[in-house]
């Protein structure tokens, strides 16, 4: 099942696609895709509609952010092997985790804004993980379980600000705009194995991101249940696992970093796409 | 003006503490205290009441955190002077900022558990200042416009989750219960000088950390300027500024860190007093 949100003269309203790709109105049925509409009893009374008799949508879809009210935007860093490769790093004994605000979370298509001073803006395309039941101390092998669905996550990133302001990454990882979400909410039971999903991103027309979620050196599970010992992973909560190799920050010979005007898409695989133009603040 | 947020058999309620001290329940006039009763005119019309004709409340207050929904919870490091003396660090160039997880967030007097797997749990005793209006692009001079308010904060920190598990500080700044917030939001009209209030935090009836905001590296409007180019910050954002010395980890000859059974008192000039008993997770 493919849950999304969009936008209308009358605000965010639910939506679903259909089989056949059709995108179709959910707001007689649930008023908004949020972390309540996670829970597994509200998702099967939504799976069991005859998605045909609901209302179809006519003409381009203005996409929210596929999910409202996120608590919690965690992210793993450094976890996918080839990456770790390109960079010369040795693989982390733990996930590596950093928060993103909630407050940057933006629609799979907005724009994506280069803060004042900014210099050094940066695109990764990542495998989101959202939570639908809460999750403490739980195991690797009951991790998934706790699974809603998963979405496209650019994790957009400004290197100056995560790595020369005497802060945490957070400072970097979090500025308006750096956390496009979706297009769709893709429900997990459409996604076979997590592990085996092939992710892109483009810059201006040019393949800089190629992976696959194969290269996870934590894979999914094992990042839910390492997490699951250090907080409550709550309905809603969104966990960006890592990019794969082809950040701007690691282009040969030199890097390449965003700049007003530039145009991002990324892709992954039964995920969807998402496209991005970029605007610097004034 | 003190609000706050209590429990009650029929969920949380607002409450506002009248001057004599005598507390009383806001339900009739607010539904709750929540990013949207910090808009400047809410606040105004609350103020505007006639609080000796609100419902008195009897008995022991069962505080809630003081604001609800809260959206980020952002913190600074090492910004005291005389705590980055006794740990022998040189000032930072710029605030230090790392984020708590929300979910993190407890009442004042609320238990703090102690995670499986934690040995070295510690406080901090923080000025907490709660955003009331958007802030982007601010100036210094102009940032404590942006203030709603002020509270106490404890940000417990576990320290091998902070600096031995291979990822950034949040890890062990988010466990759940790490975050309590209050007993009352303070608002700024009632705080004269944000840099001039003693704090102080207390374990097992000993005092163990004592300090000023007149110690801050970076003031509360330097801090909120400077977040404010990274980022929007929002009303009900909470920002806790910093611990001055006497954390657990800082104590002389051997470190100190929180037990089953220890009861940590923490205060802040004009701000309240929070008392939280310590239980370790099973």
């Amino acid at each position: 099942m493919k849950l999304f949100r969009y936008r209308t003269a009358d605000g965010v309203k639910p939506g679903l696609m259909d089989e056949s790709g059709v995108a179709r109105d959910l707001s007689i049925h649930v008023g908004d895709v949020t972390p309540e509409t996670l829970n597994p009893s509200v998702l099967a009374g939504i799976r069991a509609l005859d998605a045909s008799a609901l209302p179809e949508l006519s003409g381009e879809i203005d996409y929210a952010p596929c999910i409202g009210s996120v608590g919690k935007f965690l992210c793993i860093g450094l976890n996918y092997s080839d990456h770790a490769e390109e960079v010369g790093a040795t693989a982390p004994e733990h996930p590596i985790l950093f928060m993103k605000a909630n407050s940057c979370i933006v629609g799979p298509n907005d724009e994506i804004r280069i803060p004042r001073g900014s210099t050094k803006t940066d695109w990764e395309v990542e495998l989101g993980v959202v939570i639908g039941t809460a999750a403490k101390y739980v195991t690797v092998e009951s991790a998934l379980d706790h699974v809603a669905g998963y979405c496209v996550v650019n994790d957009v990133s400004e290197r100056d600000f995560q790595m020369q302001l005497t802060g945490q990454w957070t400072k970097g990882k979090s500025c308006d705009t750096f956390g496009p979400i979706g297009p769709w909410l893709v429900t997990a039971d459409e996604v076979a194995d997590p592990q085996a999903l092939a992710l892109s991103c483009d810059v201006n027309g040019q393949r800089m991101q190629t992976g696959n979620t194969d290269k996870m050196i934590f894979s999914v599970a094992e990042v839910i249940s390492h997490l699951s010992q250090l907080m409550t992973l709550h309905p809603g909560d969104v966990i960006a696992t890592g990019t794969p190799p082809g950040v701007g920050m690691g282009q040969k010979p030199n890097a390449i970093f965003l700049r007003d005007g530039d145009v991002i898409e990324l892709e992954i695989q039964g995920l969807g796409r998402q496209r991005q133009p970029v605007r610097a603040d004034d």
